[in-house]
């Protein structure tokens, strides 16, 4: 088993070190400037480890800063990745509840991503079950979404998790996920760690694995969802909309409520993060492009609602 | 400049090898085994240069055999890559002008190829002007169909070439093609030794960058190309017709008429080759995945030739 991925212990946050995968280790943070940093690099990622991260940051801040001070620290950590609207709500929440509250404040939350977690698998569970019928799914996912990305259990491998308790989980396929290989890092490391049947396969292999046939059903995560169901998520997901809609099998998001937008009417008002081009221009820290090539490295991609079969969350089953 | 991608010296054939790339080395093949060698390697490959490498494979091959063991050589030598049509096709013209006249035929294929390039680049470049109009182009591309793809100048990069020479090209975007890096590692080679503004992009980040409007065009070239238009690449390929169609730009394929293989209804009786898991379970020889995963590498993808706007050869433009 897994350690929890982001916890609180004795006045440090304690993280799986996303960065080491698929070696397991874990990161102790005592600062504000250790946590921006850690998000920065991913150390920590995924939105709802992002969302814990955030307030439990605010709590770190809280034991030495109040008022203005805090107030700034807070947003050095909700600006460290703008993108993940998780981050900042969870500084958010954390800040409304005060110095002497945040803490407390923090570990609700963290508690809350795990029921949250086990309600979005179960319903996205039944929701395949609806849609797919009744058999052993193949389901193709992307990045990760999993108990890494959140406390314990998982968003989109949580629904993975339900379906494989129901008996009616045949295979997963992975997108490695470049440029930072979280399907092949992370992904695969969970999937190995439950004993999940799975393929890895490269982020171009993906629509035309979904075009021959080879899975039933599409399931992600989300980094921020706009009011219209736009759906921002690590960059490689909208090609596997496109590709389910033409193979006309479902294309599901699981999410928490909380990566919902509403002050974002749709994905043309979503800033996409563009991170450093090293990532793109060589694998692993090793330089593989030539000396003087430049690169696009966009961190998310927006897939457009009319492409979204539905968005599973703890509290309902949205079809935008 | 670069050196010519195959070519002929002294009972030799002189490959620049392109696992090596970025780093630019030569190799000489003396014997059938060491051709089949780098074929399945891919010290040779594209398309055109794989024709080349079938002819001139019979050509060596003649040297010292005939008759049955001429044939068997270059059986071997043609299955060596199943999907690619043209290694095939190059094998069967050089055996039909039989042990004497194999070297003559295979060195007519080698100098078709460059005659061919300059007639689809030219083509494909007053195509793009008609299709997007007297402007500057952005043209993203997959893989690599340059000059290190055929003998010299390029189909799809030819095609860059002639907009270039027109004053009519802004930028490049080059996929990195995961697994082996082909965008990354050689096109982008090509586009540096040119002097082309480009970027190169993680496979995944291509459907949405289509769609956010930062490309005018898709140039691909093609593995094999089916009597209905139908057309197999690279893996990788595929979503990018997808995005294409989606956004209302060009999907163009720059291929030579020895692409087109009229045996081959559609797409659905393309063999799709599967490579070794350990290009996608690793990069660049070190492993990534954990232990205990497993990958599908699939090596080409199928687009329908719906969402193909035009296939230009050295003959035709074809829409199909």
């Amino acid at each position: 088993m897994l350690p929890r991925t982001i916890d609180w212990d004795d006045g440090r946050i304690v993280l799986v070190d996303q960065t080491a995968l698929p070696d397991l280790r874990t990161a102790a943070v005592r600062t504000v400037d250790e946590l921006v940093d850690a998000i920065r690099r991913l150390v920590v990622r995924g939105a709802p480890a992002l969302g814990v991260a955030g307030a439990l940051g605010v709590a770190l801040a809280a034991r030495t800063l109040d008022g203005a001070a805090l107030a700034d620290a807070a947003e050095r950590i909700a600006a460290a990745r703008p993108t993940a609207v998780n981050l900042r709500w969870g500084v958010e929440r954390a800040l409304a509840a005060g110095p002497g509250g945040a803490l407390a404040e923090a570990l609700a939350i963290r508690d809350a991503d795990i029921a949250s977690c086990h309600a979005i698998g179960r319903r996205g569970a039944d929701l395949l079950a609806a849609l797919c019928g009744d058999r052993a799914l193949r389901i193709h996912t992307h990045c990760n979404a999993g108990a890494l990305a959140c406390v314990e259990w998982g968003t989109a491998l949580g629904v993975v998790r339900d379906l494989r308790a129901d008996g009616r989980l045949e295979l997963v396929v992975a997108d490695e996920t470049r440029p930072l290989l979280q399907g092949a890092r992370i992904t695969a490391v969970e999937l190995v760690a439950l004993g999940v049947p799975h393929r890895v396969v490269a982020d171009g292999a993906a629509a035309s694995i979904i075009a021959r046939g080879l899975v039933d059903a599409v399931v992600v995560g989300a980094d921020r969802i706009a009011a219209n169901g736009d759906v921002a998520n690590k960059i490689g997901t909208y090609p596997l909309a496109l590709a389910a809609a033409r193979a006309g099998i479902p294309f599901v998001v699981a999410a928490p409520e909380s990566t919902v937008d509403l002050d974002t009417p749709d994905g043309a008002h979503i800033e996409i993060e563009e991170r450093d081009p090293e990532e793109v221009l060589g694998v692993a820290g090793r330089r593989t492009a030539p000396a003087g090539s430049d690169a696009w490295n966009p961190a998310f991609d927006v897939t457009p609602a009319d492409l979204v079969t539905a968005i599973v969350t703890e509290r309902r089953t949205w079809e935008p």
